[in-house]
């Protein structure tokens, strides 16, 4: 059960792009949607960032070239139950063979096509299953199709996590929306698992790539479940410019508007994400400020976030704030002085300059643990940086679903 | 239950050394000893390590300070229930006043006095708990008191942790026994949470403490359960001399297996803690060969040791081979080239040169993965740099149980 999370039950549609999905019975049993196909209008912008798991997927490295050599994308296709990692050559052909496919049915260049995959890693994905099904998912494609995307990449996801959001600039709305899926695994290097952002405003290829790797920072690159990072991490953002607004043409403040919604909306869906975290049961937000300098508040932040026993602590709203002291004191930073670090559980302070603070006591600690959304704040006094992190706790359902997963 | 490990029944006195324990009441309710002292004869040495945590406990801070100030270090007390950590200038107090006393009961140096505290952080030790018992623990004194004293060092362990040794030079025979305590918050920065190691030889301070520095490498320095690295880690090693038997005064062979047997006894006690990890059903040793330089090799160690994807996965004994090769990926290491790595699990070949093996079946996985005892062995034919980790699985137990901790 997601953590103060209700699934949104519309999806706006943006400018320029059509979805279709179907059940290619991929992996599931059970009936569900596990293919999808995005297109994308001519002329569009779209900016990518990948795992950075040296054992990345078939799929991503597909990605990286087709990137590299075709300015312009116009399908993305995405099926979820096997994610075609350690596959080997057989696994890129399996990939480059759906990518033909699709190039073939919709008469584009094969590098127009990127291919994403999500499940299951180390088993060779049936390409054929989503092969024979090309014709009918290009038949389908609809601007409206939004919501049952969103739904057919999910994988140990129990909710679908997208979001549509609206601007006006000069009398023209410009619409962004996107959808994310991924619950375990999670640490992602530069994005979670899937993650597609479509926004109808005109933006230049690099200028969208260096605002994609800037939202990143403070989104998807802020949030982990269990340290792991995905084979398959890939966040894709794409401006169709059917909107008719540009982002060049806009003043300065309506270009700052125009990127925090393209931020806003990468941030809440990675929050989805934490939010729908395998087995979690709070969300966490840590919060590590008046550090040096902005990668080393984001260690100590992790260093909390990923800490074991941090997050069982959390799991049983103990306000065990030893372990906080601990996770904090095993961050791999220079120069950390105790002595100057203050902590808060919520509003009430732990921690002061390094000494047990006099007001606390185990019933304040106690009311900020038992609450679903939890803020641990952290002051280093040794600077004017800071970083936040989002993470959730660790409970026997974890266990139970990654011991389980294959089986 | 410990994977593998049934405890010692005897433990070999160490010339020079006498050992007291009982019941202080510190935190536990049912009666068990809680409290240690430990007596080292006059002109031995004393070598320490202690945690790298930034928040390191009072009496870590205590011990180094004496250290450093006093070369005849006389009696080591340690206490178990309350870790001193996170106490601040109270909790410096504490330590400096158990330490007193004892310097004031046995006629010694302040200094020569060094304080050890485990189990919960953040709450203030009842110093005079064990004040008010120090004539009694130093009446108690005795070479024989090895098994009590591993008992009583015990926290969250379902098992005294202990281990003696013997070799012979020219006759004499040098005895080691070592002890040690610790299941969760392990991953040491130079040494699990408290170990003890006494032996009769005579090796010169200097010498001792680069004995020591080397033998935690390949023993403490390479475990890990939950990754997170206690704020009380503190390893000491006695070398009283009294068995006659002169470390400089051996020939080159005779000293190489004099050192072995330090290093010997580290490890297997080091290995102790991972067999009695909390909640582990499995002990799994990750071996990474062929690989640029050390350090290189035991970060990949690391970050599957680390993985809770993997450690899930050998709870569910489910041969999960992708969730390896995540953790391999997702390692901080430079130009890893997965093209290259071949990896194992015990014989069975999973992935030979970065391509699935075609000999694997998921039958020959079911068999390695279904053992208490796994080898998990990762080549990466780029060097000949190799290093080992050990570490336990991710059980419901481990949540438990860390859950559970404090109420």
């Amino acid at each position: 059960m997601p953590v103060n999370y209700s699934p949104t039950t519309s999806l706006l549609p943006v400018k320029g792009i059509r979805l279709a999905s179907l059940d290619a019975n991929i992996r599931y049993k059970h009936d569900r949607d596990d293919l999808t196909l995005i297109e994308i209008s001519e002329s569009s912008s779209v900016a990518g960032v990948f795992t950075q798991n040296a054992f990345c997927a078939a799929p991503v490295t597909v990605c990286r070239d087709h990137l590299q050599q075709e300015d312009d994308i116009r399908y993305l296709v995405i099926n979820a139950g096997n994610a075609n990692a350690g596959t080997g050559e057989e696994g890129m052909t399996s990939a480059q063979m759906i990518c033909a496919e699709i190039a073939d049915e919709t008469g584009t260049a094969l590098n127009s096509v990127l291919p994403f995959s999500t499940g299951v890693i180390g088993e060779q994905l049936p390409y054929w299953k989503i092969v024979e099904r090309v014709e009918e998912l290009v038949e389908k494609l609809d601007a409206d199709n939004w919501m049952t995307a969103a739904k057919a990449i999910m994988t140990t996801d129990t909710t679908m996590k997208a979001v549509s959001k609206t601007a006006d600039f000069d009398g023209k709305t410009v619409t962004i929306t996107g959808m994310t899926k991924g619950a375990g695994m999670i640490e992602p290097n530069m994005a979670t698992m899937l993650a597609y952002v479509a926004i109808d405003a005109e933006i230049q290829q690099d200028t969208l790539q260096t605002i994609l790797n800037e939202a990143v920072g403070c989104s998807f690159n802020s949030i982990t479940v269990d340290s792991d990072t995905s084979t398959n991490d890939s966040l894709m953002l794409m401006a169709t410019g059917q909107s008719g607004v540009v982002l060049n043409e806009l003043n300065d403040e309506d270009q700052s508007t125009l990127i925090e919604l393209i931020n806003a909306t990468c941030q809440e869906l990675a929050q989805a994400i934490i939010r729908d975290a395998e087995g979690a049961t709070k969300f966490v937000t840590i919060n590590v400020e008046a550090a040096p300098d902005y990668a080393y508040a984001k260690e100590i932040a992790y260093s909390v976030a990923r800490s074991p026993l941090v997050k069982t602590a959390l799991f049983a709203s103990d306000p065990n704030w030893g372990r906080l002291l601990m996770a904090v004191g095993k961050a791999p930073v220079k120069d950390l002085d105790v002595r100057k670090i203050s902590l808060w559980l919520g509003e009430t302070l732990l921690l002061e300059n390094g000494e047990p603070a006099e007001s606390y006591s185990e019933e304040l600690g106690q009311i900020e643990m038992n609450k679903e959304e939890i803020v641990i704040r952290i002051s280093l006094n040794a600077g004017e940086a800071e970083a936040c992190i989002w993470t959730s706790d660790l409970s026997h359902e974890y266990v139970t679903i990654n011991a389980e997963y294959r089986s």
